[in-house]
């Protein structure tokens, strides 16, 4: 894979300064590679977010108005150590606390945690939510085992929006753990990415097969299944996320008048031709079974380099996260209007 | 390539199915091969865009909210057929005309012109803008033989907001011609997309070499140079387009003072890492000379398959192309909320 890029060990660095150009003057770069809006209020309860540099928009593309107030960047495929995540904590505090909603890793979770740990001997008050929306890393009963993929996007984007508003640090944990409990995805993998610093596969597969559950670093996930076609791919992705819901004992099983937000994901080099195709597919499932999908998302937004691969997310929602999904959102990885698309 | 699909000879059909199924009701397959707006109001100067599918999201994700109103969607890299231009020409028409805008390639005019005679047959008045920002593919004194590349995103998005408040045709036709004016692209390529009903590549290049000004099908361009890291590539292809400004009698150079949109473009397997990258060093190449970058788009617009390379697409913005640029749109392939980023 031949990459546009400068010095191999310095990507990170130099895609976040080239992220904060992207937002051409609403977001600056703070301390060592993080990166965080310029227009917080005082008093707002705030949203951070961050994880591994290389799966590009996200995380850091999900700073934004009316979404995250900034992120916390680690070096390709590594959590943000600890001092980056107090920078950046430091950095959107403005006395209501800080929600750190991040991706269910082991290596985010340290250092984050050591990051709440500072913050904490500066008086700022910390919360977590962990995302864990992969249903092929973990059993429903094991489910905050779970590995956080796609499913992000929704989540910090309702999160996002309710935290223009959040009365509290309290008000805003809770509506973010509702959406990260109605949030499932499964991913699936033809190819590996590469790893830039060494132009290195992060994962081999063979030619005629398709990795089901994969993470997005090329995670084992549920096993390989035969390359298949579009629709029959797009038929076992979806069962897969109806099982957990009816497995879940937490959450009621999908069914029909449920609303829905779907978001069809590409890992990197599958095409929107691809991910429009099995759209197509999925959209017909949900419709046969009742379910009324209130919005769709459709992108490369959680990736890993020029990894072959897509993933399905669902998020049930009632009417707190549908207000919250409405309002309007920009930044570098999801921008929408007010409404809803068919609105 | 692995590519997800079911039929390789119904991708462009069953893409632009899943495509209505992502606008979610807010927009309806028509005839053999088109998409359309479903609420376009009475008495509104239509806008059509269009061409050969497999470069997703565009053209055809770029019908939407204050964006286009439908597009006549060909089959993979091909022009759509005249019927289907007529098709989608009905179907947009509201009494006061459509503009084609798409473009320049041969067949497309071709079948484009068609279309607008079985229009004419019907007595819907049709004007045609073509887009011709790729200054690699002719010299400035040959320019209106230039294809089209990138710069159609920022066109459209601007035609697309004028549209919606323009009280002829004519008044239409004179803003699309004044963006695309404004408007010039360099691309590069490092390696070639795939075509999916053959898997075959679209074309070769050496693993150390870049193509200069590679049209998004492999085209070829200026000529093949060795593999540069980012800053280098960004400083040349910016160099490029400087000096088109510079040489074409019908606009003023590019000076200091001036204020543009930038749009930092992936021809598909080119990673945001990447565009970020290259962003970052633009960007500065650009405050150097002292342009105003007034708002950026970055992002996998254009795309070729998962072919690799990235181009920059500049639009100089008077204050009648700057107020519509500002204006919310909404569609699959670009979204914004009012104003700038930095707003």
């Amino acid at each position: 894979m031949k990459k546009l890029i400068n010095n191999p060990l310095k990507v990170a660095d130099e895609l976040v300064e080239g992220l904060v150009e992207a937002y051409n003057g609403e977001c600056r770069h703070v301390g060592t590679r993080s990166i965080v809006k310029n227009d917080i209020p005082d008093g707002k309860v705030a949203l951070l977010v961050g994880g591994g540099s290389g799966h590009e928009p996200i995380y850091h593309g999900l700073v934004g108005r009316n979404l995250a107030d900034g992120a916390a960047c680690g070096d390709i495929f590594a959590a943000p150590p600890p001092n980056i995540v107090f920078e950046a904590t430091e950095a959107v505090n403005r006395g209501k606390g800080v929600l750190y909603l991040y991706g269910n890793y082991a290596g985010d979770v340290l250092n984050f945690d050591l990051g709440a740990e500072l913050a904490s001997d500066e008086d700022i008050e910390v919360r977590t939510i962990l995302i864990w929306d992969d249903v092929c890393s973990a059993p429903p009963t094991e489910k905050k085992n779970r590995r956080g993929i796609a499913g992000l996007v929704p989540i910090v984007k309702i999160a996002g929006a309710a935290s223009q508003s959040a009365a509290s640090l309290d008000e805003l944990e809770a509506l973010a753990k509702k959406a990260v409990l109605q949030t499932r995805s499964v991913g699936v993998s033809m190819s590996p990415g590469s790893i830039p610093a060494t132009g290195k596969p992060t994962f081999d597969i063979d030619e005629d097969k398709i990795g089901l559950g994969m993470g997005i670093h090329g995670e084992p996930g549920v096993g390989e299944i035969p390359m298949a076609t579009a629709d029959d791919l797009s038929v076992q992705m979806l069962d897969l996320i109806f099982a957990d819901f009816e497995k879940d004992e937490e959450v009621a099983a999908l069914a029909p008048g449920d609303e829905i937000l779907l978001f069809v994901n590409s890992l990197g080099a599958t095409t929107m031709m691809e991910l429009l195709i099995a759209l197509r597919k999925a959209k017909a499932v949900l419709v046969e079974r009742g379910i009324r999908v209130h919005d769709v998302i459709v992108g490369p937004l959680v990736t890993c380099q020029e990894m072959a691969g897509i993933s399905f997310s669902i998020t049930r929602l009632d009417e707190e996260l549908k207000k919250y999904w409405e309002m309007p959102c920009q930044s570098v990885c999801f921008s929408k209007m007010e409404g809803r698309y068919g609105g």
